[in-house]
């Protein structure tokens, strides 16, 4: 029986995505191998990458001096490329430190350019986004990195700086969940594992001028213009999470796209978010009630001691992967693109059951 | 019907280890849910990743004093993490150009540090290794990089250079399949998408010591200690090429390791080389006799037609990937660990059939 699984990520995938790549795992496409055991320059693989990008440019709506990059390493290593391309000698940069990815950004930033933070949560436990005028942007600033939805805190941002900088954001928990206002970007990013396939990879979305005005003093696959004029074919790509990503993109282009997944998120989130204001206190939600993550929504209950038994019992009934970070304790419940509404009902009846 | 696979990498895998994935793809060991949707926190995960890595270790027989990642980004990554990390301020290294995959680590780690060629093979057109002697090591260089097998030449390192620095050597196109004199070396690193496992990243052997001592002024996942402290952890890590390569790894184990893998591996080549030098020159295999790969065995014929139409009727009879690389043309059969005497014997069948 398959579980509900509201695990942070890895996410859960959905099922006909997972049932199709079983089918055609030994044998893709009448070719008498797996599509694992492929040249990535064969014809066959070839039409899955391209396939794959180009849905991620149709389904994201990325306009077209936009770059899209498939890189190996994770949100992680673009903490580090992001500096090293976008920075040249003598600029600088802003962070805003909303938790615990926002702060990994900027720590990691610290190496490779001349950052600042604009603007840190630390003061109320990260349980809030700033407000727009509160951030505050150096003079000649290259950019602003934001980090649109904090996992582990459970806050999204829903009103965004006021300021001329370009911005680039991390998005990895919330990708292609709520439409993008391209013109503010220089570059949006985010590990796959979230909302959109295996773990294994970030997709880069970079404006091309940025791409050729950036360092170029890079080794290969650090250099954005590397991944860039090869379609992400410069080196061996990750060729597993790019084929489910083309089978789990298709379906949510056919569904109606990020309009569609955005409204889903907000049922989803609103349903839970519902289920935790009216218990009476039992469950609380520490978060700025404007800020509420769409994704991931941590709740305390009344002891630890409950927490832990809350957190068996779901285990029991089929509810995985609620126990929160564990930096913050408490539970969390992320609410990824493949989770169905029907999980979240579940959630919310053993959640008004264990309450009695 | 499954078909002979020489394709030059990613690399055929054991039809067995496909077919298990294949059964467990759905539910992993009655979770409810595929390995690729748990968190790589969860018990049932890191029991796989503690596994691949232990098997990584008994099979490579790396020493204790060696450190064991898996890192994305495959060897094109560790071009530039490699400088990044082990080249100190004022150090420099040597790099032996034996070959493409050589040129491509020196011009990366050009942007990293201070490199310079120890020897270079473009005189003979990159059909030979260096003879032992002739490796230019310069007083006091940090490391000598070399490629033990060149992918695209067909060429192996069989004698190593005279020289007390420590080497750094891409072993990626014959990965476990030779064993390391370990007391040489300070890193040894490789793609798996060879000998191991699909695309997706690159286990690197580094000396505990010189992860110590080593640059620690890198964002997280360009730092080799990032790794290292948290048992390729740090961040989400590509989890299926790993649970992959715990199969492969399991059965290479089983099948007696890398003396066995050695042998099979010599034994397919002469097969082949067999076959090429008794053609009365029809075949012709253009490098060094002493310096000939075990691993990607190239061969000419006697005209570009020729060598069309023996693409063409080889992919035809169910021979895949025979097709040169396209810097240097002509034929090339990759032997990798999972391709069978068997497919050797049908293409040596073929090669003598289409001679006549």
């Amino acid at each position: 029986m398959r579980v509900h699984n509201f695990g942070a990520g890895p996410c859960t995938l959905p099922e006909e995505v997972l049932t199709d790549a079983r089918d055609e795992f030994l044998d893709f496409g009448g070719s008498g191998m797996s599509l694992v055991e492929m040249s990535h320059r064969s014809e066959a693989y070839e039409e899955v990458h391209q396939g794959a990008l180009s849905l991620t440019r149709s389904v994201s709506g990325a306009p077209s001096d936009f770059e899209i990059l498939f890189v190996q390493g994770g949100a992680t290593l673009q903490f580090s490329m992001i500096p090293m391309n976008l920075l040249n000698a003598g600029e600088r940069a802003g962070y805003v430190v909303s938790g615990s990815w926002g702060e990994k950004a900027l720590s990691n930033a610290r190496h490779h350019g001349s950052v600042y933070v604009a603007w840190d949560g630390a003061g109320d436990g990260y349980t809030s986004m700033p407000d727009p005028g509160s951030v505050v942007v150096e003079e000649g600033s290259r950019y602003l990195h934001v980090t649109t939805n904090e996992t582990i805190g459970g806050i999204r941002m829903v009103e965004f700086p006021a300021t001329d900088v370009a911005l680039v954001a991390d998005m990895s928990s919330e990708y292609l969940a709520r439409p993008v206002d391209w013109d503010r970007y220089d570059l949006i990013y985010g590990g796959v594992q979230k909302n959109l396939a295996p773990a294994g990879m970030a997709v880069v979305f970079v404006r091309r001028s940025v791409v050729e005005n950036g360092n170029q003093d890079l080794g290969d696959y650090l250099r954005y213009g590397f991944h860039s004029s090869s379609d992400s074919l410069g080196n061996t790509p990750p060729m597993f999470p790019i084929w489910i990503m083309g089978k789990v993109l298709a379906r949510l282009d056919a569904a109606g796209g990020v309009e569609v997944l955005e409204r889903e998120s907000a049922q989803k989130a609103a349903l839970l978010y519902s289920a935790i204001d009216g218990s009476d206190g039992f469950y609380r939600n520490p978060v700025n009630i404007r800020d509420r993550s769409h994704m991931n929504v941590v709740f305390r209950l009344p002891s630890e001691e409950l927490e832990s038994r809350f957190v068996a019992e779901s285990t029991a009934a089929g509810l995985i992967g609620l126990k929160g970070h564990r930096s913050v304790g408490g539970l969390r419940a992320s609410l990824y693109a493949a989770l169905t509404l029907e999980s979240v009902h579940r959630l919310v009846e053993f959640m008004a059951d264990f309450r009695t």
